[in-house]
C-alpha cells in the first residue's frame, strides 16, 4: 500500500488518485494500486510559511507521514509541489521510499527538452521563491523561465484560488493565458508545477495541453511503477481472487 | 477526520471524495472535510461471497475498519452498496459512528416518493439478492422495483464492469438503458444503488438524471453533515490558519 500525504488541496489529491487509477492496467478492482490517502487539509499554509516565515507545516506533515507509515504504507508520495520545500526533511530518516515530485518532474522536463533550453514553470510564488525547480533543472542542464509578475498576480494565483474553491470554469481561462504567456516568452515546454494547474487546464485545447508537463501525472506514473516494484506477490494476492 | 473504507471500486471511492468536496462550502483547503481514505481494493469480491458462498470479505473489512480507527478516524463511511451486506457486523461494537448507506439512501428515496410507490433499484445482483433495499424500503412503506433479468445481464452488470475497467463511454449507454427500462416499468424514481452507476451516468441527459437518486451523493452529504457535527472546534483549527 502506498501512503499519500494529500489535502494540499483536497481536489488536487483526488485528481492525483484518478490519474493513478487511469495509469493502471486493471480489469478488476483488486489489480489497482492500493493507496492509503490522508486527504486532511488541516496543515499550516505552505506559501506564507515560505514567503513570510509563518508557522511551518513540517511538524504536521511529519505527523501525517508517521501516521501513514504506522498504518502500513510501504512507500510515500506527496502530490503538492510547494510542500516539497520540506521534502528533504520528510525523507530524512524515513523508513520507506519517498520519491520527490520535483526530481521526477525535472526528469520529465529534461526528457522533453534539449540542453540549455528554458523550461516554463507554472507554480505558486512560494515554490518559485524557494527555488525548488531552479536547482533541479540546473542539475539537468536546463534553466527556469519564470512567469512575469503581472501573470502571476492576475492569472496564476487567482486561477489556483478558483480551483481550491471549486470554481473550475473561472480557473481555466486564467491558467490558459498564463501558459500562453510563457510560450510567447520562448518556452517550448511548460511544467505545471502546482497540482491545481492541471485541474484548471483539464478542458483546455490540445495545442495548449501538448506543450505542458503535468507534474501530477508524472507522480501518478511513478506511483504505479513504485507499486509494481514493491508489491508483495504470490499467495496473498491470489487468495483474494474469487474463482 | 472521517475514515473511508473504500476501494470497492477505486474509481467509485474517488467519485465519493469528489462529491464530498463539492458538497462542502470552503474557500480554503483547511475548511474541507478531512478524510483518511483506504483506497485498497485487495478485498475478497463481494458478489461471489453473497451469491456463491465464496470467501467472505468481512475479516478484511474489519481489518481496514480497525486500521482507520487506530489512525485517528472519528467516524466511518463505506461508499459501496454491496459491502453493506456486512455493515451490521462492521458497525457492531464499533467505537465510532458508522452510518449505513442503505438507510441513508432509503431515507432519500422515501423523501422523493409517496407511500406505496415502487422504487426502481439499480444494483449488483448480489445487493438485490441480499435484499438490502427490500427491508429498508419496506420499513418506509415503499417497495422495490427490480430490473428484469435481461436488463441485469446485458446492461447493468456489463456497465459496472466497464466502469471498473475505466471504459466510461461504453458504460454510459448501457446504464442509461437500464434506468430507462425501470422508468418504463413504472418507477418514478430510480436508486443508483451501486457506486459505479452514477459514474456511468455522469454524462447522461438531465431528463434521466433528475429521475435518479445517486447513493454516493447521499453518502457524501451525510459525511459533510457528520463532520460538521463531530468536528473539533476552536483553538486547534484557528491555529492552523495563517493570518
Amino acid at each position: 500500500m502506498i501512503g499519500v500525504i494529500g489535502g494540499m488541496g483536497p481536489l488536487a489529491t483526488v485528481d492525483f488518485m484518478q490519474k493513478v487509477i487511469a495509469a493502471t492496467t486493471a480489469e478488476h478492482d483488486e489489480e489497482h494500486v492500493p493507496l492509503l490517502v490522508s486527504n486532511d487539509a488541516r496543515i499550516p499554509r505552505r506559501p506564507p510559511a515560505i514567503l513570510n516565515g509563518n508557522a511551518s507545516p513540517l511538524p504536521r506533515l511529519m505527523e501525517i507521514r508517521d501516521r501513514l507509515i504506522a498504518a502500513g504504507a510501504m512507500a510515500l508520495v506527496m502530490p503538492c509541489n510547494t510542500a516539497h520545500h520540506w521534502h528533504a526533511d520528510l525523507a530524512r530518516n524515513c523508513p520507506v521510499p519517498f520519491p520527490s515530485l520535483i526530481e521526477l518532474a525535472s526528469d520529465a522536463a529534461a526528457k522533453r527538452s534539449s540542453p540549455g533550453e528554458r523550461i516554463g514553470v507554472i507554480a505558486t510564488r512560494a515554490t518559485l521563491f524557494a527555488g525548488l525547480f531552479d536547482q533541479a533543472l540546473k542539475a539537468r542542464g536546463r534553466s527556469v523561465l519564470l512567469p512575469a509578475d503581472p501573470v502571476m498576480d492576475t492569472a496564476i494565483l487567482p486561477s489556483i484560488a478558483h480551483v481550491k474553491a471549486g470554481r473550475l470554469a473561472q480557473a481555466q481561462a486564467l491558467m490558459q493565458s498564463a501558459v500562453q504567456a510563457l510560450l510567447n516568452q520562448g518556452a517550448n515546454v511548460v511544467l505545471l508545477a502546482c497540482t491545481e494547474a492541471p485541474i484548471a487546464l483539464a478542458g483546455a485545447p490540445d495545442e495548449i495541453q501538448v506543450r505542458c508537463i503535468d507534474t501530477t501525472q508524472v507522480l501518478a506514473l511513478a506511483t504505479v511503477a513504485l507499486w509494481q516494484a514493491k508489491r508483495p506477490t504470490g499467495a496473498f494476492d491470489k487468495a483474494l481472487q474469487s474463482p
